[in-house]
């Protein structure tokens, strides 16, 4: 049984007392950054099956045009688009990643704030505020369970994205810290999602119903819903239930003077992280020669390299995204290692799978998880590259141009027409914003 | 770590393959029973605070005017017609329980499929067999995890719940086995719901998400939205993230010749279980006593009853539903024990408050849990008073006439022009019903 203690009281009074002036530089820009990334992976999801079913099934219960469904002409009531934009945002693990706690944090806060900034005058200050609040609330209570939350089965996206959700939202409805403490109460009691489901749709009604409900959760409690004063660490709560051994310090120390936010790490390529050292070296190399004729791939990595992405025959998209095999290959034939670099399609090109054949895969202790060497032999001659810090990793952080790149290319690849500057734009000079009402919109093709 | 076995299609295989011709003439009648039960404690709930807020709530984002909400004016879409209906049937504790699990099996699994038999033509045998369907998915799940799952935190009746509303919404649109997998993964990554919140409104929020999510999840599937292959058993499923030590032989066997419906007690009085037998006598002694003068009440019966009932000093109405001795005063105050009886205005009568202080409690473990005996001084005499087997227990179950009479008892304490008897007859005969699109709709007062 756990010690009582007040861990969701004293989050709550963060959070109600927090205020934007208390926020660092680096922290608010890092916060756009974020919603940079979200509209670019939303964009990438919006389109995808799970998407499109529970777009379909939604639009029978749903009431009225409210709120922006992201990269689509539909339009739905907000609870509603809360799901689906965090649904579309995480669906092709193409998001950010809080690495301590392999949480993907703005999936499920972002959407369920943009909702409810369709429904009333919210400002950019208050709109990052209460996204920053959110990130520090779900991944401060998942800190206190990692790792062990996750290899359970937990996945940790959803089961701490409604707190995140349901603070975020909280703060933006002006709830005082009784009312967030309910707000936490009954997103605790939603807080669900199973890591047996991913790579399924399934896993997509998690992590939408994460943005969902943590919304409803905040929307109830401003209307007077109630519930549980320890909803966290009471002795039939959260982390009894979810949690084996928690470690509740993670959850308040440091509060207010240290920020989760800045442990995000945002993905250049749509696959298995340990998979980004390697693409970065065959995506330099193929800019420089990209007639040369490759006849064999030798890559060189940490042994989680093989362990987990050591596959050479595949055949759906969905494999794909874990096989080292196919994303050199599909690299060297395109250039490219974007969302249809992965796809069924490219997995049965003929010259993809030829390439597949051709990669050997070496496993080298002395190589981190974020580094990797690559020898490549083309036209007789044999070339020696390395990357010591992946691209999007805390050591290579993506820069603010790569990730208005990573919006740029997803959008054109959905719709060549669709201007994403006015976007770009808006995101970087939300702190100058009054109203962000129109800000999803932009993400929509006319 | 579990050994991966087919849990989940053998019961997918079983609902798929089942037929209203397997269903033994007992269990048909007991699945009425229970439908009976429902409208009454759906009509008690619902116009309590959790069931309003949730209301005003929804129809903010809901479309149409599609399903009935019971008991009241309002119509709302099918999802939130399902959450409300199922949240009202449970809020006061005053629905049906499997026993060796602690479900109160009726609520998440029923207003699922009456939303849906709005949505499309569905006959009585249809409903009754989805309905006994559910009930058996759910009560097999829980079995292999009781009691540890609900000792750790887990609100049962919400965590099977939902797997209970997927079964019986799934066979009602006719799923294969193969979609009905696909139903119970959606499902089990929206299992939740937390003890914690027991006695709050924020509990009302996981039992109508039960019924709300399990119906979206065969709805889903229906559109082709797919889930895991195992999602029960598999290494990171359900039983891995939420049972200890699951025994899955108990989800399987004897299935589709043993049915958890027969098992399912309804309750006379809206109040803890353990104080039944001693409103039994009290009840009784009243209606031949109702003018006397009582000065002295001895309550005798299972060391559990003090345990968890011995509460002189109670100010609210939720506290009173486990207290004896508001119990027993409110009981002699007014002769009923109903919903009326538990409020905060009745714990604050001071007649009932000086009866309370007249009600002493002896623990004695002679007693069984449904038995106890009263000894009423009154008017200078003493009165021995005893009850064997409580009401509403398994040796001493309500009666057909009992269930209708606790429906006519709700209804009438609403709305005293609610003629309740063509729900009644509709419920009766729902066996010969070709189309049961009307039924909910008799639960509402005219």
């Amino acid at each position: 049984m756990l010690q009582q203690v007040d861990v969701t009281k004293r989050l709550a009074h963060y959070v109600a007392a927090a205020r934007w002036d208390d926020v660092p530089p680096g922290v608010r820009h890092q916060a756009k950054r974020s919603f940079m990334n979200l509209f670019a992976v939303a964009l990438a999801g919006c389109r995808t099956d799970p998407v499109e079913i529970a777009l379909q099934s939604l639009k029978e219960f749903s009431g009225g045009r409210q709120v922006t469904v992201i990269g689509r002409p539909e339009r739905i009531d907000a609870l509603s688009a809360a799901f689906l934009n965090a649904a579309a945002a995480n669906v092709h693990d193409f998001c950010d990643t809080h690495l301590a706690t392999v949480i993907h944090p703005t999936a499920p806060v972002a959407p369920a704030l943009l909702a409810l900034a369709e429904l009333r005058a919210v400002s950019g200050p208050d709109l990052l505020l209460a996204f920053i609040l959110g990130n520090e609330v779900q991944a401060r209570i998942g800190l206190a369970i990692s790792p062990h939350h996750y290899d359970k089965g937990w996945h940790i996206t959803s089961t701490c994205g409604v707190f995140g959700a349901a603070a975020g939202a909280g703060k933006l409805l002006g709830l005082d810290e009784r009312h967030l403490v309910s707000a936490l109460g009954t997103a605790s009691t939603q807080s669900a999602g199973l890591c047996e489901c991913l790579g399924w749709p399934a896993k997509s009604v998690s992590v939408g119903n994460a943005a969902r409900n943590g919304l409803w959760s905040a929307l109830l409690a401003a209307k007077g819903f109630e519930g549980p004063a320890e909803p966290l660490a009471g002795r039939q709560g959260f982390y009894n239930a979810m949690g084996d051994t928690p470690d509740l310090a993670r959850v308040t120390s440091g509060l207010g003077e240290t920020w989760e936010l800045m442990a995000t790490s945002y993905k250049p390529y749509p696959c298995g992280f340990v998979i980004h050292p390697v693409l970065d070296c065959v995506l330099d190399w193929r800019r420089e020669h990209p007639k040369a004729e490759v006849t064999r791939i030798v890559v060189r990595g940490n042994p989680l390299l093989a362990h987990r992405t050591d596959r050479p025959g595949i055949s759906t998209g969905r494999e794909s995204q874990v096989s080292v095999q196919h994303a050199v290959a599909a690299a060297l034939m395109f250039g490219r290692a974007g969302i249809e670099e992965f796809t069924d399609a490219c997995v049965n090109d003929p010259g993809v799978s030829a390439l597949r054949r051709k990669v050997e895969v070496v496993r080298d202790p002395s190589f981190s998880t974020i580094a990797a060497a690559v020898e490549i032999t083309a036209d007789g001659k044999v070339h020696d590259l390395s990357q010591s810090a992946a691209r999007g990793s805390d050591a290579n952080p993506l820069s603010d141009r790569d990730l208005e790149q990573k919006l740029r290319t997803v959008a054109a690849s959905w719709n060549p027409r669709h201007d994403v500057q006015p976007l770009i734009d808006a995101v970087w000079s939300l702190e100058e914003s009054a109203d962000v009402s129109g800000l999803a919109s932009l993400a929509v093709p006319r």
